[in-house]
């Protein structure tokens, strides 16, 4: 798919003043690790508990009146599915939302409360969602809003950059000079790069879903493999990045990490006792890099605590386990 | 015990702007109950994890020199001991707290890693804590940090309020008309009354811990009774509000409310759930009240979540029960 622009750190600049028009500061939490004070931006705390409300408020308001009309279609694990409707209710606006049929149940759920049709396939069946999507929009005239593969998604997320840049220097008086942020698909990822071109960026994915890191490595993007082991970071489960996102991270990304499940959960009990958030397992894989060590951090290392959407039983389990 | 002035709203004021200086602001997050929006202030993200690092950092900051050197003695079951160890340990002056032998494990640990000297006493042997910590000052030269009866207290709490009314008015565009607390002493009520005075104030307590609701019925100071039921509300586990609270309830809040257990631990999971945060039993007494339709809301309603210092294990029993 290509797109008539790219994303820009304009565009990431006029995300940040739609967004702080609209939303309540998600608060930069400071968090101890050896010693060393890290800046934990809690992206869990947005309305529908993820970051991605950014994006598709930044895309939603910039359409024509024609094409609010026709509605819009979105393919999500569940938490940009909620950022799309989040934001086409807000607009009236119709919204189509395609989902795994193994969505966490409180992602379902939130999604159809917030007034979305949903559209469900068959993760493991191998179906394309943005196969299913595209047949929907050309269907029903409607506009897709990709998850990451989109330069308005890029530019709305990139906002939260440009908060963490102004609370640090608010808070601890530095820019930061590392951010380290969960990455599915780079939408995250490359709208920080944009916002903030003097810091390191440091993607962070899930074990045998690291296909950006290594993209990275090889220099064009790689594919998760067929056989990827199961990952409780839902978030965090793309097949792969996109080009409009590759060509940011490659810029800017010098190379990627992968955590493991035991370091996700080591990470969701840390931000239970010391932060009193409530992290999903993709939430919480930035930290649990910094945590395991797997990045040399600094004296201004910023991080992104992406999301907080996940069932009460998994949450306990997590909770529960001593590993 | 007297003290030597009592609080006042400029003291509030001055106290929020230490605050202000010294602690990223909490968030004051909106919450959809019933259809309306009820703005909740997440104190369970101050660094402690609950807003006694306010009072603390107030009266701590007011010391003279002589008495910085001789130390502090300040009684808790573990918020307010957390809140005088942060403060105590950044201006460098040593910290005794007396708490109680039951209290949350994590709230001793947390304690004691902040540098606090910690000395244990019996509840339910009946030991009288404040004796305990008289003895000690006596002993030292130390200041007492009293919990709640103490005006550097109740007005560094009442910053809370100062907040909540500017971030509703930034959020919002309308000012508190209700504000709903947890309360066990009445330091953050009776500060909150004092920063807000157009608002009507709400304490909220735990069935049978509920002192202050019937001291407002009575008019005069009650005590709980010795055979009060067990409660998880620990943090507002206290046994009678003192005078210089009381004077300030007595004229600002009409009535108090209780909430039982399992009105409590509906309320914990629907933070967990819907704000995805994480808060102890004491702390979500004002939102257990608002769910369970005891106080009737208005269209400017705030409540204060006032911390989330909870072991592992009893959150993941709360996550787990059906009631």
């Amino acid at each position: 798919m290509t797109h008539s622009r790219q994303p820009t750190a304009a565009g990431v600049a006029l995300a940040a003043r739609k967004v702080a028009e609209l939303l309540p500061l998600t608060p930069l939490l400071p968090l101890e690790v050896d010693g060393r004070t890290i800046w934990c931006k809690a992206e869990s705390l947005q309305p529908v508990g993820a970051f991605k409300i950014r994006g598709a408020w930044h895309r939603l308001t910039d359409l024509t009146e024609a094409e609010r009309a026709r509605g819009v279609v979105g393919v999500s694990s569940g938490n940009h599915a909620q950022g799309v409707a989040w934001a086409a209710r807000r607009l009236g606006i119709a919204a189509t939302i395609v989902m795994p049929l193994d969505a966490p149940e409180v992602k379902l759920a939130n999604t159809r409360a917030l007034g979305a049709e949903v559209v469900l396939y068959d993760r493991p069946g191998g179906e394309d969602r943005d196969a299913v999507a595209q047949r929907l929009c050309a269907q029903r005239g409607a506009t897709l809003v990709h998850a990451y593969g989109d330069p308005w998604i890029i530019e709305g997320q990139g906002s939260v950059g440009i908060e963490i840049a102004a609370q640090m220097r608010a808070q601890a008086g530095v820019a930061p000079d590392l951010i380290v942020v969960p990455c599915g698909g780079g939408g995250l990822t490359g709208g920080i790069a944009l916002a903030c071109p003097d810091a390191r960026i440091v993607p962070v994915e899930p074990e045998g879903w690291d296909d950006v890191r290594r993209s990275l490595a090889t220099g064009h993007i790689e594919r998760v493999a067929a056989d990827a082991p199961p990952t409780a970071c839902d978030a965090l489960q793309t097949p792969a990045t996109w080009p409009i996102n590759f060509a940011i991270l490659q810029a800017r990304c010098p190379f990627g990490l992968a955590v493991t499940p035991a370091e996700v959960r080591a990470a969701q009990r840390l931000a239970f006792a010391k932060l009193r958030l409530v992290l999903e397992p993709g939430g919480a894989a930035a930290l649990a890099a910094v945590l395991a060590g797997k990045v040399e951090t600094t004296d201004r290392t910023a991080l992104v605590l992406s999301g907080g959407n996940t069932d009460a039983a998994a949450f306990a389990r997590v909770l529960s386990t001593a590993d």
